[in-house]
């Protein structure tokens, strides 16, 4: 769910060029530099194989909402994980599409993890220029040559150099400096529902427990070249409520009626629309659910610094042009938003429905309404807390016949600036002349909770370079080689900046 | 619009058998009894003929809404009243689907009009035991034997009916005691957008000022045998309200966001329910539009007892299983449910839509959001005065940028009881043994206010035996030939009772 955000909520100064070989940096078992350069060279070697693996993920369809391909693009990440040295591959049962836990021992004192997903968005296969999952190259006008296919950014490209990043390394002779464990699931494009259950295995706990912290492999750079890493993410509560006839004993019971009866029959969709009015302010920006914002914590000076230097490097007016809007909620001016955007839960309207809603007129009073909505939370709500507080809202108004449907529902993450990993991604950019744009949390979600949340507790966020877009979209895409005079790397940069943090832990 | 309120709003007390030949009533040109039953013969004799009409009629399907077959029903509509003795049948272009004028000069002092319509609702043609345009006869169970199609009951079918009583007259060599006007439409199902640009016209204008009233046939009696007898029914208000970005200038100008920038971005679907919110009460149940109800005419003292005699006759727990209602608003009991039901305006939503409804999640802003609505009117309330009501209202909370679509709407009719053809008709049921219902008005809606609005006002209503059920809704029928022992018509029936009143009048 974060990468449509990581792709779009991006703006601002460029960044200066590629990566180069450099010592490894402070907290890894040596203080000896380490000599990548084989590893480079490798990696160039290994271009072609590299991008038939990435394009092979990508043609093997894993449409979570569909379940088309889920269980071969199961296998076919096992297997791939394997290739690339995992001597442990293990598939784990869940009440949904199985996930994947694997280790590789290195041997090394140190031990990193790794989210890995296999799943992809539906597609609207007539909108694409190239199929969804031909996974061709294109040469994209001013962009450079790209992989274009579903999964080419979200996740299986930046996931296909993080492998690469390994084989390279393991080509070069070179021994990796860390052990790994991944845990991987197939349902993050549904709310991960049953990732817990993979994570909260206890072999999945011992091992991650090892851990200096869990990060997700991705294509970090904007198309103006800027680097994003993002400390945190939203957690967000994604529920059906309903409203019907049935379940509250008024209205129609059974199926629409003429609505010529509404002026003695009570109506589930009035009933909606008037329970859900409750929950926001008029203007529909300020969460109204009782108590829903009592456990928000307040913005640090920390995070006020890094929103002053967000804004600094800000460029409002090309956001608004990436959103198709034309002003922030309140008229904020940039600095406020980017404040209110990091630190304050949303309430949503994701859909809405009730009735008859084709061509023209039919007129019926509809027996059953609902909305799909998502609430946003930052740290300190959770969405245990969340969910009661909604229930509550709506009882205490006497609504306790909607009935509320938990779609996929987690915490905030939330993983401090001074964390290891986090830091050393950090030193890894800036020593490569790059200057990150530090977020204090992305308003999307995902399911690293999990581990950033007790009993774990552990550092979590993203890593890598190189760019791609249109995760959720159309003409999904992953650079493989930017286009003259570009910022970006493409997918050697890319699979290079793994092996550097590899390198730098 | 009116005719699944008619069909369904419908129960209690049995009323006795099949009409029989008798004097023709007071108002005619001459006091001379006029012997019937050579047109009751010929109605038997042309029995087949007159079912195969009706077939034919439905078998050409005519749904406005979706422009299937309108030309070709509209034309065979024109044959259908140029074969019963029409001399003049005139398409008459609208801006719309075309309407019919049709003239039948009999000599006659009196000349009485007729509304027909041609147009069907859609189908859902899986959900119906037998095809919608094949217009089968079939055994129904308990009901007898039906024409089962679209159209059989809505209105094909009582105008079949009506027409096969102008074809008896004629076979039997008598003359009709009145001339005839009949205006048609293909539009009805569209709510009469263009309706009256037919009655507008001068020619029907001036031929219209020459009737004593307009009736539409129709097949009023329930399954119980009930007769009833109409003497208004509602206008309505059918609205598409939008909310967009666009339009706001706030939220999503072009398309749906991700959700997560709900916090900082205005969401119209938020605005769409707030807004919605504020057109009834709490409970959904009063309309609160500013102004709405300061039209509405107070119930008269002969309501009042029209309203005591329905209410005396009514079966409440049966009436609440045709609907799958438990209660009624405010739980009303019988009494004062029917007299909120025929004398308050009401407020309903017919459908709500905005962003994503499919299964699962998906976590979107949507750019706009819509509901459709009706509003129903009683006198002396106009749709006029209520759209510009519900804009005002609207606009004075600052919802101005919420677009209203008028769909098709109109004017509420009332008929006194004391109007000819209404005592006619009741003269003739009660001859027949019959003891009619009478309603104040219907909580439906027809174009009926074009006759008895200004500057016509006429006398407007229904009238016709037999049964039929199913209109808007799948496996609509009409019955041709009674189950034994039922109190309703069949198809000679419904025949005879044309003619009857015909000669009554």
């Amino acid at each position: 769910m974060l990468d449509i955000d990581r792709r779009t909520f991006i703006a601002g100064a460029a960044a200066s060029g590629l990566l180069a070989s450099f010592p490894r940096l402070a907290r890894g078992a040596t203080d000896k530099a380490v000599d990548l350069s084989p590893v480079y060279d490798e990696i160039a070697e290994q271009r072609s194989q590299s991008i038939e693996r990435i394009q092979r993920w990508i043609q093997q369809p894993s449409i979570s909402a569909q379940d088309i391909g889920i269980a071969e693009c199961c296998d076919l990440t096992m297997d791939l994980l394997r290739d690339a040295g995992f001597g442990t591959v293990k598939k784990m049962k869940t009440d949904g599409h199985p996930g994947i836990f694997a280790t590789l021992d290195a041997g090394a004192k140190q031990t990193m993890g790794f989210y890995f997903m296999y799943d992809v968005q539906p597609v609207e296969e007539k909108e694409w220029s190239s199929p969804p999952f031909a996974a061709r190259l294109v040469d994209k006008a001013d962009v450079g040559k790209v992989i274009v296919g579903r999964g080419a950014v979200n996740q299986k490209g930046p996931q296909g150099a993080f492998l690469a990043a390994l084989h390279a390394v393991r080509a070069a002779g070179l021994k990796l400096p860390v052990n790994l464990v991944v845990v991987a699931e197939g349902e993050e494009e549904l709310g991960s529902p049953h990732f817990s259950q993979v994570v909260r295995n206890d072999d999945v706990m011992k091992a991650l427990a090892r851990c200096q912290g869990v990060m997700m492999p991705a294509a970090d750079q904007s198309l103006s070249g800027t680097v994003n890493v993002v400390l945190g993410a939203k957690g967000i509560v994604y529920v059906e409520l309903e409203a019907s006839g049935e379940a509250w004993g008024r209205g129609p019971r059974d199926g629409e009626i003429h609505s010529s009866m509404k002026v003695v029959v009570d109506s589930p969709a009035w009933r909606l629309v008037q329970a859900l009015g409750t929950l926001v302010s008029a203007d529909g920006n300020e969460p109204m659910i009782d108590g829903l914002t009592d456990a928000v914590r307040p913005v640090s000076s920390q995070q006020k610094k890094l929103l002053d230097d967000l804004s600094a490097r800000w460029d409002d007016a090309d956001w608004k042009k990436v959103f198709g809007v034309d002003r922030w909620v309140n008229d904020l001016d940039e600095r406020a938003m980017l404040e209110r955007y990091v630190s304050r839960p949303s309430v949503n309207i994701d859909g809405l429905y009730a009735g008859y809603i084709g061509e023209g007129s039919k007129t019926i009073l509809p027996h059953r309404a609902f909305a799909k909505m998502d609430i946003r939370l930052v740290p300190d709500m959770t969405a245990t807390d969340v969910l009661a507080k909604l229930r509550r809202h709506l009882d205490r108004r006497g609504y306790k016949d909607i009935a509320i449907k938990n779609m996929g529902s987690y915490d905030p993450t939330d993983t401090a600036l001074e964390a290891p990993p986090i830091q050393t991604q950090l030193a890894v950019y800036k020593a490569a002349g790059l200057a990150p744009v530090i977020w204090p949390r992305l308003a999307g979600s995902w399911p690293g909770y999990l581990f950033t949340g007790k009993p774990l507790e552990l550092p979590a966020g993203h890593v890598g370079l190189g760019h791609g877009s249109g995760a959720h979209a159309k003409d999904e895409y992953l650079v493989v080689e930017p286009a003259a005079g570009k910022k970006y790397l493409g997918l050697d940069g890319a699979t290079r900046s793994f092996v550097d943090f590899l390198f730098a832990l």
